[in-house]
């Protein structure tokens, strides 16, 4: 149906109705309209993924969060809430005209709980903040990555983060031991007891985890806190292959050694960090491919690093270290991968995971993979060797060409994998997920995002593929 | 509507067919309708609970699983999914004329991946079968409790076990990598890959962990594997009280001695147990409670027991092993609780969870609330200290009185706790759950419900209270 111009008009009449009511409810310097002040919350950190919202809210409260997402459900319009806006799917930024629902202002620790060794803390609060609380209290929190002052504990809960340290303490959806949170017609589910062991129905918190916004706007989050980081070695290791690095982790983990970060990096990925960083080579000569390995021990992480190596075919040479700086310059080695690749251009970021069974295998064919659709595509790789989860930067593609893209996601099915590790599913993998998951899978999840989300007003877009989407609204 | 002679002939007409059908699915050798061959299926393991069942189908194969939970959903009958029938909230006994859907004969382990330390297992594979395997791969499982030889994958999924290791490992959801189960309408949702990090939308398993059997019936799994067990120390220490094991176990989280085991009884239990298995006391005074700790370390357990014991005021005594004799001597004397005051008659089984903080104020109240409404009823308590698990056992009752029940319960949610910490709802507990969750909780719980199984046949009577459960269906 084309629309008349009693129809637009009828539209606008409805959407100035709802701002001014988010107005009312947020106050006016809290709803941005502004296309200036809108701009920093339309565009990801990828610069792939970019829109225009209807205004930005940025409510102060839960119950402001929950009342802001009634009134957009009552009138049917999107809502598509953001916390640090360090995603990389577009799973948090605007598609066409939604409601930005920043979570920024939420930013108390509400509780911190030193006998149980816990915290409850609003969306908004940032990893960097939730470390600093943890170790204030004596604690330590599981989930650390690079974006760690930006990204925020709604964000994180909502794409279940995982990052270096999953192989040891598992992902954010582990981390979360309750949660409060708005579902789309502004009711709130709420359960911040922090009891262990709670067994009184659905599992909500393990339901929001991962469901990137499409079920419920996070507002608080009751989180598990890990005991203090206790002294670390960190090893670099020059290797033969992928092999080599998936078959250090198994036998560090039958051993009883606690590896709590194994990073697998390339000859070709470590020279751009060496040329991007001005640094000096970590070794004399150069090798096919490194393992960063960060041991913990409460008596000797260096003995440990030791029995690793001993009678370890394919280790070429290795540097240790078990001081503060020589584990940071190490790990600036790793750490470094990702800006070194974005100073040569906007990659395609493809984040997949595989069987750590098939990893070399996944890695051996992936570069042709990429050669059968595009000459001159480049793959540079990295990836978590403990969870099989792989990051691929292609350079040399236009933003819109996703020919590679399908390539790359096509092989993981193949083989097993995931189409998303760690990033989540945002708008970016959508049509990629539809053939990843089961039929059957796909329907329970509608399913269920139709029961709690029927008229479609969360996160629009995200998530279930557009020929699916329909089934949702 | 009174039904008519009629109606009752249609009625026995749809159930002929039914099992007529049903027996077509899993043979007529694995359809069971002779009330003796019944029986055994019909009562669960605390005999509070028991019902008659229409049949008991006992499907060899996922496939016909799925095939049975089509055929009753198309008639509306229901389903009771039954594992190794240990539960003790009645959840996996008939309630009146449903199907008793037992899992037992899938017990194959389909495969073990010792590359990334995970295993497949079909739904009625036993704990303890999983801990062979898993032993055999060079690995370990995190669960464990003395249910083990009969508990099986599937019933402690859909509970979401626990056991004594929880606050080292997390509960059976957090072994949970992958599932396959049957939804109500037939279908059959899949994810086995068992990639640690897998964001592809709504993460299942986790839903289904704790479900209870009223979303879907599990059929398989991908389960995590932990690192073998190292050197183990054992110590039992007489208290003075809650408090003191609460301090201990958080003194011990902090300084990262790794406690796989933290259980705390009286001198009630303890005197049971002594009486009932005839064996000398482990102390030469009494003492007012015990915690017995577990200390899992690769180099000196008992250092790290002797690290934990100095300084530490209301610790009156302590016996330490760590030889394989000593340590199962202490942990007979916790294990056998649950058999010496079974012994004494049929206990009220009440399993709670209560924030660290409160545990100790919590066991000083219990028994004031019990007198208020119960002369001569008597508690005999103990739990998991880590995860502020309680089972309470209280003798003296009746099976149908359940005033105490009520009162118990109500101290629970009044303290902030959960009214089932790893036993689960049932029937036994769907009254207080209707009051320990927030109404908005319990609305997105049951549309969940709904959507999934929009005829409500699995599992009826389960997780929602009847004046709830009538919206289900």
């Amino acid at each position: 149906m084309v629309p008349t111009a009693s129809s637009f008009e009828e539209a606008d009449r409805v959407t100035d109705r709802l701002l001014d009511e988010l107005v009312a409810i947020v106050g006016s310097e809290h709803l941005l309209v502004d296309p200036q002040l809108r701009a920093g919350y339309e565009v990801d950190w990828t610069r792939r993924f970019k829109g225009t919202a209807l205004a930005v809210a940025r409510p102060g409260t839960a119950a402001e969060v929950a009342s802001v997402v009634a009134a957009c459900n009552r009138v049917g319009v999107g809502i598509v809430p953001q916390g640090g806006n360090t995603g990389l799917v577009g799973g948090a930024v605007p598609r066409s005209g939604e409601l930005v629902l920043s979570l920024r202002r939420l930013s108390r620790i509400v509780e911190v709980d030193e006998v149980a060794g816990e915290l409850t803390a609003e969306a908004g609060v940032t990893l960097v903040e939730l470390h600093k609380a943890a170790i204030a209290a004596g604690f330590g929190f599981a989930i650390d990555f690079a974006a760690r002052e930006t990204a925020t504990v709604g964000g994180m809960i909502a794409t279940n983060a995982g990052g270096v340290h999953v192989l040891h303490h598992g992902s954010m959806r582990a981390q979360v031991l309750g949660i409060e949170a708005a579902l789309a017609d502004g009711s709130v589910i709420r359960r911040l007891t922090g009891v262990h062991k709670d067994n009184t129905g659905y599992h909500l918190p393990s339901l929001l985890a991962g469901s990137e916004g499409t079920l419920g706007v996070i507002t608080k989050a009751r989180l598990n806190l890990i005991r203090p980081v206790e002294a670390t070695g960190v090893a670099l290791l020059a290797i033969g292959d992928t092999d080599v690095a998936v078959k250090i982790v198994s036998v560090a983990r039958r051993a009883g050694i606690v590896l709590t970060a194994a990073e697998l990096f390339f000859d070709d990925g470590l020279r751009m960090v060496l040329e991007h960083t001005r640094s000096a080579p970590p070794f004399p000569s150069r090798h096919p491919a490194y393992l960063l390995i960060e041991v913990e021990s409460r008596t000797d992480p260096l003995a440990d690093i030791s029995q690793l190596l001993a009678d370890r075919d394919g280790i070429f040479d290795a540097v240790v270290s078990d001081d503060s700086l020589g584990r940071s310059r190490l790990w600036r080695l790793r750490d470094g991968l990702s800006e070194a690749i974005g100073a040569r251009g906007v990659p395609h970021k493809l984040d997949v995971a595989v069987p750590s069974a098939r990893l070399a295998a996944f890695v051996q064919r992936l570069q042709r993979a990429i050669d059968s659709v595009s000459i001159g595509a480049r793959a540079v790789i990295w990836g978590h060797v403990g969870d099989g989860n792989l990051h691929i930067n292609v350079l040399g593609l236009s933003p819109e060409d996703d020919r590679v893209d399908d390539v790359i996601m096509r092989l993981t099915i193949e083989m097993g994998g995931s189409t998303s590790g760690e990033h989540g599913v945002g708008i970016a993998k959508t049509r990629w997920v539809a053939i990843d998951r089961d039929p059957a899978d796909l329907a329970a999840m509608l399913a269920i995002k139709r029961a709690l989300d029927p008229q479609g007003v969360l996160n629009p877009g995200v998530l279930f593929d557009s020929t699916l989407a329909g089934m949702v609204s």
